[in-house]
């Protein structure tokens, strides 16, 4: 993993627009620019976390100050940012939320599969998601150094903001779905993939305009999240050709 | 991995109708036993492997009289066995043909897939694949304790036979392809998917009915073998529900 030490180069780093995984400050740091970071930080949502001073003396033996920073493997953006973008260039949105995928080997299966659907980014949240690190580029066969990835301090705003913008929330569910091919992907969409064991969050649930399922007629009855996610990706892609669009 | 020791017990197993994986002989071995054994593992279609003594009793410190045997995680079938029982009850044929799929993670998703999708039973070569070892079945969360595995020495004469049933034999391949979508899966269907690197083999495609290729969008455009084997099992599983037909 990437790391920075130091409060200035920490600062640096930011302000050149590195994208940080997260922050760690010793647990009683203060000073003008210690205060400064930590402005820094908040403005750019980037996580901080307190520790105490030994676990960044394991980190490094460089003279850190009291602050180390983690670069991310990828750089991060916002709905936000991407959505404005995929308009201008005349495609049709195409988003993949994850909410509370934790397994870096499922998520880079994903990302590999959202790059050759044709998907405009990756969503997850900042807390309780994967770290997307080495490994996950790594798993994704490189798909993550051209997917973009949105990583939100706040999902529910996130996907309030695609809803607004026209975009239909479709969320997985075992309850009170559709077959999964019943559902028009021809417009502006964003699929909900939940997480291994415990499948969507309420909070998230409660923003969807349509939940579908995938139907299983075997023993076990438990596709793998990211073969689940490239059969409803895959949906997408079937209904989008047979309308006579292209696809991103 | 289980393993079985001596002359008398490897027989008793084999005639008691236990699948082994693979069996080991000393270089040497000879006598009425051992003659025995062989030819009863030639008509079980059971791999036989000569090796130096040294192999064995790294193996174990039993008295193994020059034998051991490597008992499989699954039992194996034919699909000279599963077929007709298929037809028996009523279902729609429905074969999933790996082509030497070496990954047992890879095998393992595969088969997880197969058993959501009603798949009749899986088809693997005896040479060039996976061992359907514990891993195997830990990876398929289980499946592989219902899901039918054909292991075949003759790979190309079990998709003759499944063809000369009525099985329609659909290859996948980026050469001459046309979209997964195009080919109708309603009737009987093996579809075969090849190796992570390599693909299908030339004996297998040339035993192939058509070839399909799933569309890809991305800058990396290269699915995993058991998220494409994911889409393309739920196309012949969107088709016979829309064809009005119940899934296995």
């Amino acid at each position: 993993m990437d790391l920075i030490f130091g409060l200035h180069a920490i600062i640096e780093a930011i302000e050149a627009g590195k994208s940080i995984d997260k922050l760690m400050l010793k647990k009683d740091l203060s000073g003008e620019l210690a205060r400064q970071l930590i402005n820094l930080a908040r403005q750019r949502e980037i996580p901080v976390q307190r520790v105490p001073v030994e676990k960044l003396n394991r980190l490094t033996r460089k003279n850190h100050q009291g602050a180390v920073a983690m670069l991310a493997a990828v750089t991060y953006y916002k709905v936000e940012q991407v959505l404005p973008a995929v308009s201008d260039e005349g495609m049709n949105p195409f988003f993949v939320i994850l909410d509370g995928v934790t397994d870096v080997r499922n998520f880079g299966a994903i990302a590999r599969t959202c790059d050759c659907a044709g998907v405009s980014a990756i969503v997850i949240p900042e807390k309780g998601s994967v770290t997307v690190n080495g490994d996950a580029v790594k798993t994704s066969a490189g798909a993550l150094n051209y997917l973009p990835v949105c990583r939100e301090k706040n999902l529910q705003e996130a996907i309030k903001f695609l809803r607004e913008s026209g975009c239909r929330i479709i969320g997985t569910s075992d309850k009170n779905s559709v077959n999964y091919t019943q559902v028009d992907y021809t417009g502006p969409v964003a699929l909900v993939l939940g997480s291994e064991g415990k499948g969507m969050s309420h909070e998230v649930m409660r923003l969807c305009d349509a939940f579908v399922a995938i139907p299983e007629f075997g023993n076990i009855n438990s596709l793998n999240v990211s073969v689940a996610g490239g059969i409803m990706m895959y949906e997408v892609v079937r209904q989008r050709l047979e309308d006579g669009q292209g696809v991103n």
